[in-house]
């Protein structure tokens, strides 16, 4: 069995902010990265922008990202991810696992809203229109993207990991703990994802109120 | 006008495990307090209960507790709440301030489960059935009531604070403040509860799975 870090990690329209700070902060902690992009061209400047960290990083289309790597970020904005997975229901490998990090958060008229689904979370949304042969995966809902990109600055919080078995929840935490800084929870089913997404809103909600940037959370009492 | 401490603040249903707690704590920062139940006997034994802390300690029915007191923080089972505050209509006073500290989540089949409101929270919904000229907010929905009771442990932890005006806000905040290691954050309108009571789901689930009994919240970035 190969090294976990031998294994690319595949960045599902990681050219955007989310997606460009998490492939820095993965880049440094030692993974081989696939970006994929709607352009392949797109993704290539993404690459090119990484500057040194882009040794070992991939530039592809998101269908060229999803066959090739064993594990896959969800980077793209919310309103893209149902018809995303639907887009590319055949390039995904069956044991695969998809990690979504979307955030269903729409600024209407300004105010930080929460984009209720029916399934109850963007999680469980994404988990809907996914194959059932790819395990799944919800983390970093609450890590501000700016600091995922500032790899020189500990993360300094807890990411709350949720997941569809044990083993994605595992899968996900072994590579979360290689940021520096950061503690990976596992707090088990994907409807946990339910209370994940909506403290991304409070902690925007927070940062507005009291005029900072990069409120997160951390857990007391977990030793 | 008198110092805060000599208001005396009223508990709702103050006889039960989050009641107690938070009677021994705000006795301990120095509040007057009127514990009220439906059964002035049970509050007297609860009153007698607090020992060395129940001086500057009253027992009441809940209707008396709610006349004579200017603040009030509702601590009946969230199963309750509603009819509780219907039962006692008439005796709110204009202008007095209920602080919310219910937590909707049942035990089916001992699973932690959220109880959904059609008004998205606990708190907004007591909020519905709250006279109209009572201020309200909602506080302490994710620190454990067993921290609350043990007053020489510092909390150690954030207390996430909403309501339905600043002023509510700022006076349940001025409140809490005074609790050894607790900072209270203001995160606005009423409807950021709907966040903090699934963080107590997240908390309760989370105790389980690591086998550990008070996990809390503390925000990282906000100086």
């Amino acid at each position: 069995m190969p090294a976990m870090t031998d294994v690319p990690i595949g960045l599902i329209g990681g050219t955007g902010r989310e997606g460009t700070g998490l492939a820095r902060r993965l880049a440094r902690a030692g993974f081989s990265l696939v970006i994929g992009s709607r352009s392949t061209e797109r993704a290539r400047e993404a690459v090119a922008a990484l500057g040194d960290a882009a040794g070992r990083i991939e530039a592809a289309d998101n269908a060229t990202a999803i066959r090739t790597a064993g594990v896959l970020f969800l980077c793209v904005p919310f309103s893209h991810a149902r018809t995303t997975i639907e887009a590319h229901q055949d390039a995904f490998q069956p044991g695969s696992l998809l990690i979504d990090v979307t955030v269903p958060v729409s600024f209407e008229g300004g105010k930080p809203t929460f984009v209720e689904m029916p399934e109850g979370s963007a999680a469980e949304h994404v988990r809907r229109y996914l194959p059932e042969a790819v395990r799944m995966a919800a983390a970093l809902k609450a890590i501000p993207a700016r600091m995922l990109g500032d790899v020189d600055a500990p993360l300094d919080c807890d990411d709350f990991v949720c997941g569809d078995s044990a083993e994605a929840r595992d899968r996900a935490i072994a590579i979360l703990q290689r940021f520096p800084g950061l503690r990976a929870i596992d707090v088990g089913a994907l409807d946990a994802a339910r209370v994940l997404e909506r403290m991304t809103l409070l902690a925007i909600r927070i940062n507005r109120r009291y005029k900072v940037h990069d409120t997160r959370f951390r857990l007391v009492g977990l030793p």
